[in-house]
């Protein structure tokens, strides 16, 4: 039998538009991924009577409530008590989870007394499901009551989505009736729309599995996913679609239930036993900190020049001063100079360099915003990528990085650099 | 009398979790900004039933209704069917209005003809206020019944924020008996739980203005609202209530109203005509990365270099070899090397460090994850701070960016350096 959720934010943040409701993007990807329709998603603030008319109404047609927000001490934990009152539970007091928030404010704070207030964290509805939250000091709650189930969750959104994926997904996995299991293709150098388009009438033909498209920042996400007995038969009805898609779009699929492209791009480094340094003009350092945000970055990453001041091109990098004057800091020859710089300066295998116009004025050369020139310098020789961008100087510069990682991943895998 | 309203946002990718409700966040500050108290956020699928109950249940709880999305031809206007049948208004077709959506519809494709669904656009309910859409196809529509305003925009974020701003506000202003205007503070150096526990007291006795704190990565908000007749006598009701909390955090308040340290740090650079550069180790890059986010960080940043091989800061920055024999790369020594070795290498007049163990694991030396030594060599010297994060590798890394930041922002302001 399906199951309806519905999603309460609680804070009043969020009423004031001080920041979106990104808990609830998060929430219904993964819900939808367990085959669990979402129907409503309502937004209140720290408000009990209205809190409570929420739940008086979502009880009226989900079985499932998941809240966000609403469990600090700075709200009284809100949540909590409207919560337990409407479902008529007593908060009682969890000895653990005090235990649990005492280690963690210890750890955190040394040198600070931890406060009252946070032992308030620790009353919880009585014969409840208590999420163990490692992210954050206030614990997640489920219990079932009323025919509903209600789920709990912080609402800072680091700790929401880790407690949803590593405590919510297995505690509502056995809801659903046959196992769902979904597989995500990751495209890099296609729209959404034109991949949509391409797509449609044989994702509105699909039933089982289905196909869904996403939109990221300069990338694209394809989601088959699949229902039945058990996990192999779901994932023998994927199996030919993504073959299928694969075929189709080829060498624009840089993985399939990645993360991202810098992780293709390690994984790629660390199987062929290579190095990796970065020259960043435009991107400012985010190509260097997006491949170090990966846990084990260092067996390949020797590390990286953020040239941003043209002089700092040819005394660190040297690049030659004439080749600045003839060219310009934002030209083929400098984005080539640069990551060939990079690989002599840092001795690593592989460099990628980055020189562009991400704005908001143009260069003074009159090169326009979103002109991005990218180059990747392998043993084998160099190779740059002429771009234009548009959307943003955090867009310009998140995807001019990304066409960076994008090079590294076609010339680790073998593939066409263009 | 104060007005309430209420946001109900049109849209099955919403509940798919494909994008965020981006668009409540906008029309919630705008209508804040107006007086205008926002007390629900509701979001439904193209689904006429959901829409209605959504609808009814709002005329029961605010005076304006405005709803985003659901106008195209593609989900058949369901929003402006649902609408006006849900307040007994007859759909009648509007010639100006169609006269525009052919007039807009012939110069986005001058080759192709006007499909029939298009037309529908036209068709309004009646007696309603046309906000005319300079931004896409689907007009807008005004209309008060059963005492409620009910105002229904396009969903898209470009066409939703254009109509908000040069149709709604003008329509809305004459309700607004009121102005809301906030202030808020930024701390670092305080957790968000310390800081409540020192304004309980205070926050709860208090009515207007009112004094809401916020939890972000590492830092702390306050964030103080008062209402008014005027934004003047508003501000006036904020000023002492401001000076009173600087007096109370002292150094621990980096700004007011602005948007993170870095900021602060660039204007403070600006302003004295100084530069900065960066030498990384476990940020990575990030130090480099959040100042180039800022629009015209090239006045103020040389550039900086990510040595997070061990080698690398020896070759590339110069680190004495025995330093990094005797004390290891992660230790005071080795951080005010670096931050002296960016100075000099960068040439520029303030060089922010960082070499710590980000994690997953302790390093070789067996320092733990969380340890993080932060240095500023300036002018007059360079001061190392010593900080244990916790709670994840992005999170240790942020934070000691942050750190960073806040060195050199204590260092421009003339505070003490610790």
């Amino acid at each position: 039998m399906s199951h309806t959720a519905e999603l309460i934010a609680v804070g009043t943040e969020l009423l004031l538009g001080n920041i979106a409701n990104t808990d609830a993007q998060m929430l219904s990807q993964g819900l939808s991924a367990l085959g669990i329709n979402v129907y409503y998603h309502t937004v209140v603030g720290d408000n009990p009577e209205r809190l409570r008319a929420a739940v008086e109404t979502a009880k009226t047609r989900a079985d499932i409530i998941l809240t966000t927000g609403g469990l600090g001490p700075t709200c009284d934990d809100l949540t909590k008590n409207v919560l337990a009152a409407c479902f008529g539970k007593k908060l009682v007091f969890h000895e653990p989870s005090a235990q649990r928030i005492e280690a963690y404010f210890r750890n955190l704070h040394p040198d600070r007394p931890m406060t009252e207030n946070n032992y308030q964290q620790a009353m919880l509805p009585e014969g409840c499901t208590v999420l163990e939250n490692d992210w954050g000091t206030a614990p997640g709650v489920a219990f079932e009551a009323d025919g509903v189930r209600v789920i709990m969750l912080p609402g800072p959104p680091r700790e929401c989505k880790a407690m949803f994926t590593h405590r919510v997904v297995p505690y509502l996995k056995e809801l659903s009736d046959g196992v769902i299991a979904s597989r995500t293709l990751k495209l890099f150098g296609i729209g959404e729309s034109a991949m949509e388009a391409q797509l449609r009438d044989k994702m509105n033909a699909m039933t089982n599995p289905t196909l869904a498209p996403y939109a990221k920042e300069g990338e694209c996400e394809l989601r088959i996913t699949a229902k039945a007995d058990t996990e192999g038969a779901a994932l023998a009805l994927i199996d030919p679609v993504e073959a299928e898609l694969k075929a189709h779009f080829g060498p624009l699929v840089y993985g399939v239930d990645v993360p991202n492209l810098e992780r293709v791009v390690l994984d790629g480094l660390k199987a062929k036993g290579l190095t990796l340094g970065t020259a960043e003009s435009c991107t400012g350092g985010l190509v260097a900190k997006r491949f170090t945000d990966l846990p084990g970055a260092s067996a390949a990453f020797r590390g990286g020049m953020v040239s941003y001041a043209t002089e700092v091109k040819h005394t660190v990098l040297g690049v030659e001063q004439a080749l600045l004057d003839q060219y310009g800091a934002v030209s083929e020859p400098v984005a080539r100079a640069m990551a060939e710089g990079a690989r002599r300066v840092l001795g690593c295998d592989l460099a990628i360099s980055t020189t562009g116009v991400a704005g908001p004025d143009p260069d003074e050369r009159g090169n326009p915003v979103g002109l991005v020139f990218i180059a990747l310098a392998t043993p084998e020789g160099t190779w740059v990528r002429q771009v234009h961008l548009s959307m943003g100087r955090q867009r310009i510069r998140h995807i001019a990085a990304s066409h960076g990682f994008d090079l590294a991943r076609r010339y680790l895998n073998g593939l066409e650099l263009k």
